[in-house]
């Protein structure tokens, strides 16, 4: 199997280039002072150090049900699993469907598929449009499938996000055919205007939200976490336990110490939808303004702009590195019926300078076309 | 499939009971103040917030690399790959080696045995004997699987290491066969006397050489490591990005400050060698005079008092567990070929006063029988 497009590059290029590639946050954001300062308090005994609970400490999973509760979604330190990253509660998910069949939309996020296929999970692919998946087609595939993995909230790559329509449809047709959801939603509170409500809380016994804090609050943590019944978290512990016993302890007792201080986490909450909208609104204009060619719709949240032109974007990927910008050619997002024309840009982690220049070096590799 | 006994016992006993069941450090020795102070000067800039590479951070990799070759072992940054324990480190290998069969050690450690089920390998079991694994039997196991799991340091669970001639001869057999060895070693530098050379070192292209600092320093940082040929280690990072893209930053660059003084680290290790070897001094002199019916060696490093007697430990595990005082009853360490009467006692994790109290109690429950 090939390891991913993006994690290479990430390894291959040098400082020099622009990368609207990734989907890193951005640094100059992170509440480096808060975190530095929860840390200094968690070193009370020695208890901090040694092994703990496989589910994750549990302060940490309350406040995270409080959370969902608080939003009408009832929930209790039963439903949560702590997870070494949203990353690695897919694994574990995925691993525990081995070879099973799944509905996945079509563009979907690369780290998922690559986790399906190596737990030999046999994907079909359902059209995203503009307000969530393709019903007609979701609905025959998962009648099949009786499993499904979606990105409701600013997707991955393809940046939309499901109307309220949409999610109850969902909902109803995973009830109706008696399958699983697996609701991925780690840019949920990357929302500009509005956070919508999970489809997961409409169906509650029959579905995995999986949640994390990666791209709130800072990735090198690695905590993520699995919201599902009691019975679905205890199938999981088994191949948690296996993976890597628990997750970093050092890391839940900072977030717990952070997030016990509920104003702070608001403040930087909203102070990063508000940059991570500039970052967006000026990513789109210079679009509009050096790229008309390039279409795409506007994100209402999330890290991504993604969008199509008239050209092979997974050639232009590669004469763009020697130009010393990147993007993710859309080719990579697809598991069947790919598509070469599309284009993923990150638009929270470059600075406005930045922006302009690598949108400008696109700019003339297709004019040199 | 079983949760494994030990972390559910863990998770269900409460606090007055004396527990010799887990592989628990002993927190009274952690380095908290270091570690902490360590800590506070990682937060130099938000770098160490971000993402980071899937082998782990190059720094932490180096001083790992430079342990390796300072004793002989030629190994640089690219013969390491940073794992979320050596739990994980294992998961990898497992999933990588899926479906094969694998020689392993008669009995052996329960976490890998559940790894090895869930990513279906067949295991073989061989005899250990006090010296190591019974050399017929490994050759003939291993001219069939090409493939050996063995921890030849301090054994977990029993307690035993083998002899340098051996250890020649193991790695003989993998080279011969052209087989591939997993040498894990989380106990290696808890030795109360002496440091036994790698089997690795003499098929460094042949074998996986499995480290953690969970035993030597803090189990909650959730850092190991697989030091194997650069070949070998690109092939598991496809794995280990889709398990958890990396293993936590903050331990990795906490780890990374503290081993930067060196002095410190040595210093630590020499404690924590010099106070396990009193608490199993005084473990097996209780033993021997509370309960002359149970038969053991004394291990000569690691965390763990193994023998047997003439009773079913399993079954009185269970009255064990009312009176108060817990340990791992030895038919948990066996793939097939299960025995009934032998106990692994963990020496780490008790004080004096516990030891005397918890061993009495067992004394109480085998009298009464």
């Amino acid at each position: 199997m090939k390891r991913s497009f993006i994690r290479e590059i990430l390894e291959s290029i040098d400082e020099n280039t622009i990368s609207f590639a990734g989907g890193l946050p951005n640094e100059a954001l992170f509440p480096l002072k808060d975190l530095q300062e929860a840390t200094t308090k968690i070193f009370k005994d020695a208890n901090v150090l040694q092994y703990s609970l496989s589910n994750g400490i549990k302060s940490l999973r309350q406040k995270i049900a409080n959370e969902y509760t608080n939003e009408g979604f009832e929930t209790t330190v039963d439903n949560i699993l702590i997870t070494t990253g949203s990353q690695q509660a897919m694994y574990i998910i995925a691993k525990y469907f081995e070879s099973k069949a799944i509905t996945i939309e079509e563009p979907s996020y690369l780290g998922a598929m690559n986790i399906f296929r190596l737990n030999a999970l046999f994907m079909e692919s359902v059209k995203l449009e503009d307000d969530g998946i393709e019903l007609e087609g979701f609905e025959k595939s998962f009648q099949k499938t009786k499993l499904a993995y979606l990105i409701p909230d600013f997707q991955n790559p393809f940046s939309s996000t499901y109307s309220d329509e949409k999610r109850a449809m969902v909902a109803k047709i995973v009830k109706t055919e008696g399958g699983i959801l697996i609701e991925d939603a780690p840019y949920r509170e990357l929302y500009f205007d509005k956070k919508h409500s999970t489809i997961s809380s409409l169906i509650p016994n029959q579905s995995f939200h999986l949640g994390s804090f990666s791209k709130t609050l800072a990735p090198s943590l690695r905590i993520g976490w699995i919201r599902a019944s009691q019975e679905l978290i205890q199938s999981l512990l088994v191949i948690k336990e296996s993976i890597d016993l628990h997750s970093c302890g050092i890391s839940q007792y900072i977030l717990d110490e952070y997030l016990s201080n509920d104003e702070n986490y608001k403040k930087h909450l909203n102070n990063l939808r508000k940059n991570y909208k500039i970052q967006m609104e000026f990513f789109a204009q210079t679009l509009q303004e050096e790229l008309p060619q390039f279409h795409f719709s506007k994100p209402k949240g999330g890290m991504f702009i993604y969008g199509n032109l008239d050209t092979n974007t997974s050639e232009l990927v590669l004469k763009a590195i020697k130009e010393k910008v990147v993007f993710v050619p859309g080719s990579e997002f697809y598991n069947e019926h790919k598509r070469y024309n599309e284009i993923r840009f990150n638009f929270t982690h470059s600075t406005i300078d930045e922006i302009k220049e690598g949108i400008q070096r696109i700019k003339n590799l297709l004019v040199m076309k």
